[in-house]
């Protein structure tokens, strides 16, 4: 399948790899290409720079966000919250109509440092916000209440005996997302109903922070015991 | 030791009756007792008139709000959170003072119906508008992110393979909390630091409301996998 992955730091680069090693046709989508393949140093957090991990998944393309959602059946949005919008109007409407919408990021707002708080929550959620801006498009939350590492490859902490959470309005596009989950290797996938459910999962950021802090990783989740 | 659980609904009733089996000397607190003592019938949600649960918990004794807040070594804060910062003025500052005052509420606003919002959120919590309130209080948020039947038996769910967090600004009353909720059965207690972490423990609820209708049923809990 073609996947369009808006978005080049670490979780486009953990899901496009993913993807990409799951057979999937993978381009990822960047402001501007050549400028994303001429970074030379690690970003702020020690991340390698693209170009070094390009090296490395062979069989990711890189392309302008236009592009990879044009090329894509289904596009993840796994770009910064507070860019998305701007993003997905630059990928364009047209390129997003009638696809799966992988919204995977957090409405964070880190304009007072950390902990960022959160720019939209309770009444409306960045997912909603997608959805009304790009009615056409068949948006599900996903993903976004764990680390990176984790969401690819969730049976590496604790056999995958934890959860993961899916809200959207289509239920055909859930049931694809629900299925890539499961390729992914993650077991428990609770829908949590519509996409106002993505309130509730993007409000746990804060509590996530916290955990990350108190435990001192970032590999952890939330397992819903019932 | 005594306790002061201000709150006579459904999650006082669970933590006095609880502190009661443990043999602690318990005192509920109330706005009128003679009127919660007179209430004939079943509320809203079924459960059923004080009167007839404190006929089977003939420990529990119930008093006012000031007179169960100066009764007690521990504090309880059982209220809805929409009433919490009244009750609390009417337990009395001198009768906070100095104690630790355990915070369950949430601070959910339902005048729109349900699902309710958080009237306080994000840059800030009702368990932080409680420690400023009353500054010689030593609040603990606790046990506000599960049911109350979980709350006081975590082993009834899951042999208490589950996580429960506290978080607040006094080491000291932290540890006496901990202590406490070793006591009710909980294995797997997370101290998040500070009170402001109360910020993610109190938006967990707009999570764990969709979760409860999805799953249908309020037991449940979240476990940290890690």
């Amino acid at each position: 399948m073609r996947f369009g992955v808006l978005g080049t730091g670490v979780v486009g680069r953990a899901i496009a790899g993913r993807l990409a090693a799951l057979q999937h046709d993978v381009r990822m989508g960047t402001r501007d290409p050549g400028k994303t393949r001429a970074v030379a140093e690690p970003d702020a957090r020690g991340n390698p720079p693209f170009g070094a991990w390009v090296a490395r998944h062979p069989g990711v393309g890189l392309a302008t966000f236009a592009e990879a959602a044009a090329h894509a059946e289904i596009v993840v949005n796994a770009t910064n919250g507070e860019v998305t919008l701007d993003v997905l109007h630059a990928a364009g409407e047209a390129n997003l109509a009638g696809k799966v919408v992988i919204d995977v990021a957090n409405p964070l707002d880190f304009s007072s440092g950390f902990p960022p708080t959160l720019f939209v929550k309770d009444t409306d959620s960045l997912a909603e916000q997608i959805q009304r801006a790009f009615p056409a498009a068949r948006v599900v939350k996903a993903l976004n209440t764990t680390n990176a590492a984790v969401m690819v490859d969730p049976g590496a902490l604790s056999g995958a005996n934890h959860s993961i959470f899916v809200c959207g309005n289509d239920a055909g596009a859930k049931a694809e997302v629900t299925a890539l989950l499961r390729r992914f290797g993650w077991l428990d996938i609770i829908d949590l109903g519509d996409l106002t459910a993505a309130r509730g999962a993007e409000m746990l950021l804060p509590l996530w922070l916290r955990l990350m802090q108190s435990l001192k990783t970032p590999i952890f989740n939330f397992r819903i015991v019932r």
